[in-house]
């Protein structure tokens, strides 16, 4: 039978042998958070290494993703299916050890982290998504939802902002069932801590309403045993567990050093630390015993097996329950959700009045929610100008999870991260407001939604210079054509009610990646749609309008507009038309859906042959450039924006009309 | 002799009616701190009117942003050049009003705020820089830099978590000469924060090593007072001044609710917010006495006065540091700047060895700091990564300011808004690094440098997939192009040592915005530069090589590359020009500023005629589009990267001089 001590030594030898063999990673962490590990693992976790999707496993989730070596070496020994070969070949082309924990690579990997903080914030999300399931779902004596979330963070994630945000939520949430591990080694990349980081960390969690359990033994089984029973019991608060650690635990010469941080230890190092350690076997030899000790296959069958026995009581007792919890775990939509998509277009196709698409949104939204409950709201601190507050959406309060919606506070970054992690777990599709302009202090979040290719979906309102008087720091101009290039995003800027109800439709039924929806603060006139949009608005650019000269045929110029200006364009071209030219209106709602369709449906709607190309967004105009080539042109704001009423800062910046139909025109000459 | 309520009813009753004026803007802020920033500015704010630019004067930050007719209110009555037609100009194009205050457009706004929590942050680098440049320059007997920074923060700015990260650091450093007021009134956007946030601010801030006053009544001016003088005798700690507020204090329907945050209180509502505060004046009328209450003119210059006496004795005894004072407030270069620049660059132009740009910029450093005193370094905690640790550096510690570098710890968007203070506060140019994926953390912060024509200098290493191993986490590929479309960054991606010599010098000598230097981790070969290349690079595109058949005529294809792409663009030109193909490599090290030249210049080094043009970069493709047109080409990196080593990476993703030159000779046939 093993010691504790030597189970953990297994995972500090996996991941010196394997950062050594790779000559690139972090060995200090996975050996300074190792008996931690160990304890957690098991003693505690329930998970079933032959279903990492099993619904109801604790999450468990490494924020700093660094030491992916430390899951890595977790999930090898306990069972899952990553064999030795995967380690023996960590950070090289197309294993399943990639530098980072990636989630849709490796089976068992929760979150995709490295980005400090926001492993931290998913676990957020997580914890809160397990405590609104088990508010709908659990009925007295049947607890089908009902696991933990266990996290690891660094320095470094405690000193990102996102950690405030995250956690300042999550303790006036009072998400009872997170616990996060603090790795307090008191090295951070740069050396020793103290000379830019002296808080005091627990104060700081006390402070937003944890429950801190100080002053940890990070190398003592006994006291991160006693540490654990401690944030379990917790009826009201998430945990912080203050764990004293070495980095690098057993490296005679670099443990405690910022120096085995992030390098292999080197071969004599490493044979040091063995001798220091008592670990006589060669690299990525695990006696069998030791393998026994960790081996979770047995015990997580049988965890797996008893709530599959309690679930089945549950369907029997709440059979539409069950079936509905079943198909939300599932990511999958509700069976009429095409009878309702066609039937919400038709509507908003109808439109008449003119419309700001963030009202349009919550109209959607309004229509939407009642049919998807898994839809789950919110907002970073703007909730009527997002429009995100949806009719009968019930706010998220502390200690009352039976809501659909959450006040987030002005925590963008953490909301957004907070989004992920709910669409990580499961079970509810998660969107959030803000203004557009704010996605900046979002961005990482949003870009690891793409990379993670999750159902997160991204509600920015006051999407231009339209928001007008709140000025230049308010105003985006960079951030549609800046979100486009993120591989994986769709961004959508519908120009009126329907496109809106496409682009919301769209983003729901999306199942492997987020959307980001740019919505007008100002009205904009309903354009006329015929059937063909339907399939048209869907595939992200279309032929919204043509002047009977080009009907058919192949038109002289080609508008392409999105969004507010789409109205603008639709001006000009039926002056155009109304002229004899013949001229086409491309509305582009969403460019990337557009680019993923074959190139006969592209050629249909922008001809080769048609050079003169005239795009029009209230936006940097560099992105367009792309779709006008050499010799087209486009209208844009290359510049930031201006405080006045919108239709001023419009007028001001040349995006009217008559500029449309002026520069058209230069182009037909 | 108005009382202090009448005075402080003077900046309510101009907010009330600038904001129903202009039918837009935020009167409940105002209306909440009037008394609090009566107490400050005419009891204890050190400034002058008449000259804003005073190198000593008290910095006053307003990071809840929204609040601005406050800001506005005080400037026009304490007597800046801000008449009272401005202010009923509120947020019309072309006020010196606008809906957020702007530095660079009113006279006496420090910094531009409303992306709430930078402010703070700002005013962390303002409070830095003043400590650091009084350790340089102040000598016994002689201070002359001295002078305190105050800050109004509300919840919304203490929910961000740049507050976290700014604050952290300034308890770390002790940044006693900082003062903030927090608008402690229980009410953001929607609705009582009590739902969303819950932190006991107070123990929040004592963790991070501030002094906190706590409980200030912030309708009271004596205790106003007794907080502002407690704050002041801080020996080793920033302070933070918890003030209980009412929100839209004197409006008897509207006061402490959310409605009068972001709305006109209405005319109804006004007329008797009148009555409640007695005030009987009509709207923008402000009786003599009221005005000569709060008019600062005399002792403003009464103050800058005797400062000047103080600094020309100085002068007198410190004849070099007064002289290298001033030259620094004012922003400006060393007389020999221009020499040692010529020198670098030819230096540069001599590598001969492969050598990552991110170690050429620290060569660049090494050479700059001794003739560049105020270059003042840092890192989020990868120092040694980012190579901004250059020789001679010394870092600043907590109550220890005599140094020219800061750790800023895991902190990227509060770096890099701290960067921002310091380049507002003046005397030092700031710069800090961290790998070029997270800019993405940091991103609104480059964005308000480049809205504030500020000197910030982003150092950001590990570029692209060339990473390698860390994987797609880290991997910047949109990030390039992303900052580029931030209207007035320059971002500069050199190839070798001389363009990064370029970039620095270039960089250094903007004295009219920000730049972001994209670095790589790798080693890349030095391309060989004459003469003509040193106006060619600054000029941001030249023509680095030709093929003997296209010397001094036109080319059949045009190659353009950047940093590390610029390799594979010269071998497969190479390979091309000697099978007697007339090729042309374009080196494009800063796309603005190329784009900033003369359309000779532009079109002497792509000439419109040449169509086949085919782009290099490691990062999304999109972006070049716009430089190759509909009948070119463009090699990129559009979808995540990959963990492994970088020339795999390079090799799997089809970025090689092979995949160019096949792609150039389909462009050629």
């Amino acid at each position: 039978m093993p010691t504790r001590f030597e189970l953990a030594n297994a995972v500090r030898a996996l991941a010196m042998d394997a950062v050594q063999k790779a000559n690139s990673g972090h060995p200090g962490m996975p050996m300074g958070m190792a008996d931690i590990a160990e304890v957690l693992w098991n003693d505690f976790l329930v998970h079933n290494p032959a279903n990492p999707r099993w619904a109801d496993r604790d999450r468990f989730v490494v924020s700093n993703g660094h030491g992916s070596m430390l899951l890595y070496a977790l999930l090898h020994l306990s069972g899952y299916a990553l064999p030795i070969e995967e380690l023996k070949n960590f950070r090289q082309l197309h294993s399943k050890t990639p530098g980072h924990p990636e989630n849709h690579l490796t089976p068992g990997v929760e979150t995709t982290t490295g980005p400090l903080g926001q492993g931290l914030a998913n676990a957020v999300g997580m914890a809160l998504a397990e405590r609104v399931l088990a508010a709908r779902f659990n009925h007295d004596g049947h607890s089908v939802v009902d696991h933990y979330t266990y996290v690891f963070v660094g320095d470094g994630c405690l000193m990102e902002g996102i950690s405030h945000e995250a956690c300042s939520l999550a303790g006036t949430l009072g998400l009872n069932k997170l616990v996060v591990f603090y790795d307090d080694n008191d090295i951070s990349i740069d050396g020793e801590v103290d000379g830019w980081f002296r808080d005091d960390t627990p104060a700081r969690f006390e402070s937003y309403g944890w429950q801190v359990v100080r002053n940890v033994d990070g190398h003592s089984a006994a006291e991160i045993r006693t540490a654990i029973e401690t944030a379990r019991k917790s009826a009201d608060k998430p945990t912080l567990i203050c764990c004293k650690t070495i980095i690098g635990f057993g490296s005679p010469n670099l443990q405690g050093k910022e120096k085995c941080h992030g390098a292999p230890l080197g071969d004599a190092e490493i044979a040091l630390a063995r001798e220091q350690l008592g670990w006589p076997h060669a690299p990525f030899e695990i006696p069998e015993d030791v393998r026994g000790g960790w081996d979770a296959k047995a015990r997580g069958s049988e965890r797996e097996q008893a709530w599959n026995e309690r679930f089945q009581a549950y369907a029997a007792a709440f059979p539409q329950d069950a079936a509905e919890l079943t198909r939300r775990m599932a990511g999958e939509l509700p069976d009429d959700w095409s009878a309702t998509v066609e039937q919400l277009l038709a509507q908003s196709a109808k439109a008449d009045k003119p419309v700001a698409t963030r009202k349009a949104s919550k109209a959607v939204l309004d229509v939407l929610a009642p049919k998807l409950p898994e839809l789950f709201g919110g907002s970073a601190d703007l909730s009527e100008s997002n429009c995100t507050d949806f009719k009968g959406h019930k706010a998220i309060r502390t200690g009352a999870f039976d809501g659909n919606y959450v006040n987030y506070g002005v925590r963008e970054f953490g909301m957004s991260a907070v989004l992920n992690g709910i669409a990580l777990h499961g079970g509810l599709i998660p969107f959030g407001g803000t203004f557009l302009v704010f996605s900046d202090y979002a961005r990482n979040a949003l870009r690891m939604a793409a990379l993670m290719k999750q159902r997160s979906i991204f509600v920015l309102t006051h999407d231009s210079i339209g928001l007008g008087e709140d000025g230049p720091t308010h105003q985006a101009v960079e951030h549609v054509a800046s979100l486009r290039l993120i591989p994986g995003m769709h961004v959508w800027r519908p120009a009126d009610p329907f496109e809106t109800a496409v682009a919301w439709t769209s983003a729901i039924a999306r199942s492997d990646g987020p959307s980001a929806l740019a919505l007008t603060r100002q009205n904009l006139p309903p354009q006329a749609h015929g059937a063909s949009h339907h399939d048209g608005a869907r595939r992200g650019g279309y032929v919204l309008w043509e002047s009977s000269d080009s009907d058919g045929g192949t038109p002289e110029l080609i508008l392409i507009a999105t969004g507010s200006e789409v109205q603008l364009a639709m001006a000009a071209a039926q002056k155009l038309g109304a002229a004899g030219r013949g001229v086409r209106v491309v509305s582009m709602p969403c460019a990337e859906v557009f680019a993923a369709q074959d190139a006969a449906y592209r050629e249909s709607v922008l001809p080769s042959s048609v050079r003169k190309r005239l795009a029009v967004e209230a936006g940097v105009s560099l992105y367009w450039r792309a779709f006008v080539g050499l010799d087209g042109d486009v209208i844009g704001v290359d510049r930031f924006g201006e405080s006045a009423p919108a239709a001023a800062v419009f007028e001001y910046l040349g995006l009217t009309a008559e500029t449309v139909h002026d520069r058209a025109l230069k182009l037909l000459a």
